[in-house]
């Protein structure tokens, strides 16, 4: 049962901090280990790969090769159930869309002294995508991945993904061909992310690595950070749906269930008005876990960070709702845009009572790589802007130096760097 | 005396792969102390900074305060001499314009199907931007930093910056007033960071922290990160010079000094296509030197890192460009636009005989915050947009449901997601 905190309690401010300070991560102590794959990667290249995928998945890639074929691709394209395939490819075709229109303009001017500016923006050469194996092995986030890299131009898109036991998800590998992806490698963990990072003999580094991972995973991520660049660090998901009485209490029962089921470690929050609507919805998610195939993982999830926030209008919660900055959040009211206006702190907004979240995680169009954990206050989802990058551009001539010239002497002067100032003045012969 | 290579030696492959892999960052085992600090902020609050105020800065907090009043900035700012004002309000003014045009456009529309979708940016609540203490507390870091917080609509600029001995850059008061900084408190080091992150009883935490710092200050800025935002960690700077053979040496030399004068881990590169003015600049960086104040770190900085790279022509050394990725990138030659073109990753780019890198340092407009250590391979400057974040928009009706649900159901049955599916189910009664 998920708690219960009502904001016409007097500890109400306390209770919602306390909740708010959760930790939802397990933290485990994996760096050391991934430091020591990742150095043992640079050192022997493939030899290291062969070697941890025999320990940790249990497969020869000595004799599968590290590489997956084109006919490996081939063979899962054509075993895919059609109805799959065309549900994959609106899925890739509405992402393309939207992401098309995240495309920055460059910017050149000239101000009114003379001097040129700019701004320029141009891909990142390359990027590492990392798919995990086992039941998390997910098409929907090969595309969500994978087609904002192409719209962003991003010529090589290099996918890893493990194969434990030699078993891999026919579909990622659907996913990947339908988005563009130039290379597959039957490699995870540590090792593929130290792969991507420095290279092998099979495999060639990247600029960038994305995608999301398990704890070792993460570990090597942070640690190749800076030699190339990375995404953010994903935490378990979690969606917070404000709704008015007027919802079908089954509808709201089944959003919460859907991120529930996700992970013990995910969160599901409804914030309501009506205290017994939202007795409701609490009935009804015990009602609809008995039917769920995965309901151990998604009981736990709200047993353990599920809750119902009673509070005296939906308007005033928005401060609640802003301190809580959810992953995603759906506004199930019958005036959803003006709840809308007022929220600032959110990945991404489900609006009105035929907006389910999961549409986001599929066909909406809109990138389903969200913050978690409260990182909304502070970034964003995954965009295109995530695959480039801007070059700053500043164009003087003789007179503008001129102009500009005195002031940058005299700041370097006051800051005691007269390098600094010599490289202007000698320019004007000062 | 720097290094010098030349394109047409046999074993040039492996020798520039060998420069661009060399380090320049000591690596100092400073996050345990790192942790330990922050653990005490969190602890004790007010009473840790005032602790290692007295320890580290040897000033005591409990007298002179932790805040910064505005009677000391006024003082600051009426001590200061008028023409670093001027100096100072110049570049403000342009770093403000040329900011602005960075601020981002909403975009909210309706597709085909009749599904809205939307991208709306929101300024991130509340800043800390840390000022380090000693020579390299800089005003123009705090103008870089701190306008565009403001140009993104911050409402919250806290800066910190320590007070070693009782002593502090009075000018950096000025530029804190100038940019609109809210709040300023006389803490530095991994404290400061811990009370920005989590906050003490007189410093209220912050969403985001940004600016340089020494080691325990990244240290710190990498612990805190998830619970707050942070920006890059700036390594040493670094210039890449193009030029051709018309050009003054001695222009070139002091470009080439004025970089090496920040840090005896800075890094200075000629790229030429000409022998003879590849000597004549560096004979004149080594007649400079003589002449510089700093020349201690100068001559350090261009031994152990300075380079001359010597190319068969300038258009084919782009190669070479782009894999240094350079912070900054001075094109001197009679037609640098062409080489401009060429160029894809650095942080930002000077063009052509009068624009001498630091003028992009003070006045120029752009921001002098850029990525270094070949990271603009795959990252970007400061800009507006670091202090924003992004939240995707979705709304369908239950025409458009009807029309993409089926989709998703299928997706989420191929991923074993099954709450997934019933989400959307239950709303088109399947």
């Amino acid at each position: 049962m998920a708690i219960v905190l009502k904001q016409s309690q007097p500890d109400f401010e306390a209770a919602f901090s306390a909740f708010l300070a959760t930790k939802r991560e397990v933290s485990e102590d994996v760096d050391r280990a991934a430091a020591e794959i990742i150095q043992r990667v640079r050192a022997d290249g493939d030899a290291a790969l062969i070697e941890y995928s025999r320990r940790f998945d249990r497969i020869d890639l000595a004799t599968h090769g590290i590489a997956i074929s084109p006919a490996e691709i081939d063979a899962a394209v054509a075993s895919a159930p059609a109805v799959t395939v065309e549900a994959l490819t609106l899925a890739r075709d509405r992402i393309h869309s939207h992401h098309a229109r995240q495309l920055p303009k460059d910017d050149r001017y000239t101000d009114e002294l003379g001097v040129e500016l700019g701004s320029r923006w141009t891909a990142v050469e390359s990027v590492g995508l990392y798919v995990p194996g086992g039941t998390a092995s997910y098409p929907s986030s090969v595309l969500m991945n994978a087609v904002p890299a192409k719209v962003a131009g991003v010529e090589r898109v290099v996918m890893v993904v493990p194969s434990p036991d030699g078993k891999l998800n026919p579909l990622v590998l659907v996913a990947a061909r339908l988005a563009g992806v130039s290379e597959i490698y039957r490699v995870g963990g540590a090792q593929a992310i130290a792969a991507l990072a420095y290279g092998t003999e099979t495999i060639a580094p990247v600029v960038k690595i994305v995608g999301p991972g398990n704890a070792y995973v993460a570990a090597a991520k942070r640690r190749v950070f800076g030699t190339v660049g990375i995404d953010m660090i994903a935490g378990p998901s979690e969606v917070l749906i404000l709704a008015d009485k007027e919802n079908d209490p089954e509808w709201i029962a089944a959003d919460l269930l859907a991120q529930a089921e996700h992970d013990s470690a995910a969160q599901s929050i409804l914030i309501t008005d009506d205290a017994a609507f939202g007795e409701a919805v609490t009935a009804a998610v015990e009602r609809q876990l008995l039917a769920l195939p995965r309901r151990e993982t998604a009981s736990a999830s709200w047993r353990d960070f599920g809750a119902v926030i009673l509070v005296d209008d939906l308007e005033a919660s928005l401060p609640l709702v802003n301190r809580i900055a959810a992953e995603h959040l759906e506004i199930a009211t019958a005036e959803p845009e003006k709840l809308l206006a007022g929220v600032r702190n959110a990945g991404a907004i489900f609006v009105g009572r035929h907006t389910p979240e999961v549409i986001g995680d599929y066909v909406g169009g809109s990138n389903h790589v969200l913050p978690t954990a409260r990182s909304a206050r502070f970034s964003s989802g995954l965009s295109v802007l995530d695959y480039m990058k801007r070059t700053s551009i500043l164009k003087l001539g003789a007179d503008q130096l001129r102009v500009l010239g005195p002031a940058a002497i005299e700041l370097a002067r006051a800051e005691g760097l007269d390098a600094h100032g010599r490289s202007v003045a000698i320019r004007l012969n000062l």
